[in-house]
Formats: C-alpha cells, sequence, structure tokens
C-alpha cells in the first residue's frame, strides 16, 4: 500500500510523477521530494518556489520544511534566496546530527558549500507583480497557497514536507508556517502525517500539523482530525480575536485513509494511492468533491497567466 | 493571584524583579520582558543575549519568541545579530497584524526602522572562547540553556518568553527551538503556559510546549503535565533514534500551579507568586526539591568567570 496527498490543485501534475514513482517501488522521501520539487521548479504556480511571489524588497525568499516520521529527522529552510529547490536543502538538512534549520544567508551558504542548484528565484511576472505593488498605497498581502504534501511508501514510512514563497510583500525575512516542525508539517510513522497551508500567522498559533497527528493517534480518521484541528483552531482564534486566518489541512495515517478540512470555502487537495489514480478533490462542508475537468481546467488557467 | 516560572537558576536575578513588578500590580508582559531582558543583560550567563556563544563564524545571533495567551499574539525573531534585546524585538512583532515572525538581516532592518537599541552582542570572553574553539579540530557543541520563562497576572494573563543564543559554534542562520511557537513556548490563559530548554533539534520533533499546554488542557496539573510530555518525547526519540538530547519543560496552569520537568540530573528553574518568595528549585526524580545556598552559589560562580 502506498498514498499520496498534497495541497492544491498545483500539485496534481507533482501527484503523478510522484505517483508512477511508488509504484516501482520508490523510496517514499524520493517521490515526495519528486512531488514538491514538480511544484517549485514550475513558474505558473505563483506562491512557491521558481517565480514565487517576492517581498517588499522584491527578492523571493522562500521557505521550505521536511520531516521523516520513521527516524524524525527534520529539516528545514527559512527566508533562502537564490536556490532552485528550498525542499531539496530542508531534506538535506534534516539528515545532519544537529543544524537541521537554517535562515537566510546561513542557509544560502550551507546550500552553496553543498553544491545545490543556484537559480535566480524571479520571473518577469514576479518582478511585474512587485512593481505594481509597490506602487499602489495600500499594500495587499494576499498568496499564500504552500505546496504540503504526505507520502506513505511500501515499507510504511511517512514522509511530510513543504514548500512556499509566503506572503506576497511581507517583510524581508518573514517566516509563516510552512518551515517549522508541528505548525506547517508533521509526521510520525507510528500515527500519520499532516501539512497545513493558510495564513501562517494563524496557523502557528495552534500547531496544526501536530495537533492533527496528535488527533489521529487519539483514534480519529485522517478526515476527522483535519475538521476537528481546524476547527477547534478557527474556534479558539475567533473566541480570542474576533477572527481567524485561512486555515486548511491534510492528513494521511498510517492505515493509508486520507484526510483535507479548510475554514474556507474553495480548498483543492490531490490524492494517489495504489488503488486510486491521482485525482483533485474540492474541500466542501458536507464532504469532499472530486472536481471535475472544467473546474481543474479553470484553476491551471488562473495560476498561467504569464 | 499571580505567579512566574523560570528555566535556570541564571533568571533568578529576573524574577525578583519580576516579582516586585507584579506584586505592585503591573502587566504581566511587562514583568516578562523585564525578567528576560535581566537574563539577556547579563554577561555572565553565556548562553542568552549579551556575551551569548558565537556560531561558527564568531557572531552572537539571537533567537527570541512571546506569546500571549489572551489574544493568541506571537512574535519571534531568529538569527538577529546587534541587538541588546531580541525579546523585546520579538514582543513588539507579535503585536503587527502580520509579519509577526522575522530572520536575520530581515529582523534587523525592522529593530533599526522601529529604533530597538543596537549592541554588539559579544564580549571579550564570548570572542576568546569562539577562538580557542575553532583551534580545536572537533567541534564540541554544547550550551543551550535558554531562558524561559512564564507569567500569569492578577488579571488572569498568561504570557510565555525565551531567548536564547543557540548551541555554541552552531552554524550560521541555525535554528532551534526557543523561537518557534509550539516547540520553544506556548501559552492560552484559558489553560496555561510551557516553555522548553535543551536540545532544539530534538524538541522540535515533540511540540514539547504544545504538547505540555495541551496535556493541561485535558486535567493534568502543570507538574504531571511536564512528566508526561518529557517522558514520551523521550521515549519516542529513544525508540525511533536510539537516543533522546536533553529535554526539559517549565509550566503554570491558568489555576496558579506550577511544574517543571528534564531528562537530564540537574534542571533548575525558579518559581515566584503572590504567596511565595522568588525559590531556585532544582528537578529530582522523585520530586522537584529546592536548592540550598551553597548550590547557588556554586552555579552563580560558574557562570561569572568573565
Amino acid at each position: 500500500m502506498w498514498v499520496i496527498t498534497a495541497t492544491w490543485c498545483m500539485a496534481l501534475d507533482g501527484v503523478r510523477k510522484a505517483a508512477e514513482m511508488l509504484k516501482d517501488g520508490a523510496d517514499g522521501a524520493d517521490a515526495l521530494e519528486t512531488l514538491i520539487t514538480d511544484v517549485e521548479s514550475n513558474p505558473g504556480f505563483t506562491s512557491v518556489g521558481y517565480g514565487g511571489l517576492p517581498d517588499r524588497d522584491g527578492n523571493v525568499r522562500l521557505d521550505a520544511g521536511f520531516m521523516d516520521g520513521t527516524t524524525l529527522n527534520t529539516g528545514a529552510v527559512m527566508s533562502i534566496s537564490g536556490f532552485a529547490s528550498p525542499f531539496r536543502i530542508a531534506r538535506s538538512l534534516s539528515s545532519s546530527e544537529l543544524n537541521n534549520v537554517l535562515t537566510g544567508s546561513g542557509a544560502e551558504a550551507y546550500a552553496a558549500e553543498h553544491g545545490f542548484e543556484q537559480k535566480d528565484m524571479r520571473t518577469e511576472l514576479s518582478i511585474s507583480r512587485w512593481k505594481q505593488a509597490v506602487q499602489q498605497t495600500h499594500q495587499a498581502y494576499r498568496g499564500h497557497d504552500t505546496v504540503g504534501a504526505l507520502v506513505l511508501d511500501e515499507a510504511g514510512n511517512i514522509y511530510a514536507g513543504t514548500s512556499t514563497s509566503g506572503l506576497f510583500m511581507k517583510l524581508p525575512g518573514r517566516v509563516g508556517d510552512s518551515p517549522l516542525a508541528g505548525s506547517g508539517f508533521y509526521a510520525d510513522s507510528l500515527v500519520g502525517a499532516a501539512a497545513a497551508t493558510g495564513l501562517g500567522e494563524d496557523l502557528m498559533k495552534g500547531c496544526i500539523s501536530y495537533e492533527t497527528v496528535r488527533l489521529m493517534k487519539e483514534g480519529h480518521s485522517a478526515q476527522e482530525a483535519c475538521e476537528l484541528a481546524v476547527k477547534a483552531l478557527d474556534s479558539r482564534l475567533k473566541k480570542a480575536r474576533g477572527k481567524a486566518g485561512d486555515l486548511s489541512v491534510i492528513a494521511v495515517s498510517k492505515n493509508g485513509d486520507c484526510g483535507a478540512f479548510s475554514n474556507i470555502s474553495e480548498f483543492s487537495f490531490v490524492t494517489a494511492s495504489d488503488t486510486k489514480d491521482p485525482c483533485v478533490y474540492l474541500v466542501k462542508e458536507n464532504g469532499n468533491i472530486s472536481a471535475d475537468t472544467a473546474w481543474i481546467r479553470a484553476y491551471m488557467e488562473r495560476h498561467h497567466q504569464f
């Protein structure tokens, strides 16, 4: 048995590639890397990797995280610039004994020292969007579609990974939940894994990925765990602050069941398994539904305006 | 009723100052800031703030976190250099609507823009220790005594804060658990708060501060929650990896009870409340004991070798 789940329709091609690998008995972490780097390298998806959303200074600074649920190895990079795959660097860091999480220029020095591919991650579109935004008096923060992905492989190992450019027009050095173990991602092969996307500043207030995995440990299905975790954090935030940011979470349990839930109206995710071809789903209040071809085409067109 | 708990004997003077403030009805976050900046400004404590342990390149790069358990406002700085109080900057960031967590040069730009006190955080001792270490062929990583502190004030608001220089000889940009919400610190005024110290790379694998608060929410006392959280993570790490790094956690519940637990032999912490003068305790397997004057004197002498 193997299972893949990933956030947002943008992960579809990557899920397809990862599914092919798992069919051939690939290691789950390698399949996860293929999935996430597929999204990172696509300039059409402007919230992750190449062509990502610039910060206030016009730089594309990226965050990524990785967790191996069997060894509990955890790695992350934060606010890294000039490298093609933040996720690959995060995964590489996870196998170090110490120094698993590196930020900014330190992360860049490590990546250069270890020969990771260097790349200017700005595209013409990302630069023109930034130029447009700086001319506006009111800065609109938006765009926080992190790719988060979970893989359970044939060997029973579970992996979680994330990659994002974070908020558009963020302050330089800003970090959301994505590279934070427990908030952006969490994996424990004895239980399952989860990953989050949405407003990082709010997701980290509830350690939502850790909480989702913990709920599965208590006996809840992946779907129940996602629903309970999102509803509890949404409700706690509204009680404390009168409002809650976008909160979306996906999960896979060690039994192979998948889940996803969100407090926004159109959160999409992709799943595939040894018994099911890659499929895009939409989270709806009365249960997740599969997205039809028209919906997927419209999504892809929206994200390929460059 | 008001209560303070803080990690390590080094927090004693800061706890005394914070206790005086709370006696006079001060706001809990202000008392917490006084406590943590007291430790940050003392060059004798070489794992926090001024005179902190340098990274591999000889720079003192600091991390700090803050959480307001009532509003859930969360702020953190990571890998910041050249400012007197990383904690003050983290607290300031927590009240922004977005961009609550800043790293490296971005954090420094924010701090400069907002007029935070600039200071070369290296001391003669920290520089000479670094020079000694670079001459050794085998780099000994050590020194991870984060100051973590929790305050419950008369108004019933609970706050958590941390500040650290992280591992001695860390890679530039390395970040541990201290500035990570849920791992280094967590606060929810409806339940309680927790903070951690030890090996950040391992503490973040269990979101230990979030988990400790969650256990209190389930009905456990602060002491029970600390014991359960440390033992569970220690055991999970040993199962997955054959070993566990140093894990220590402190907690305060909304009812005012305090707790502390550790998997190391001599973890000290300090508590004070409206009914009890500041006192240093040692965590022991058969229950925490108060430290006598000789122990405290020896601790302070060990930390004032400059």
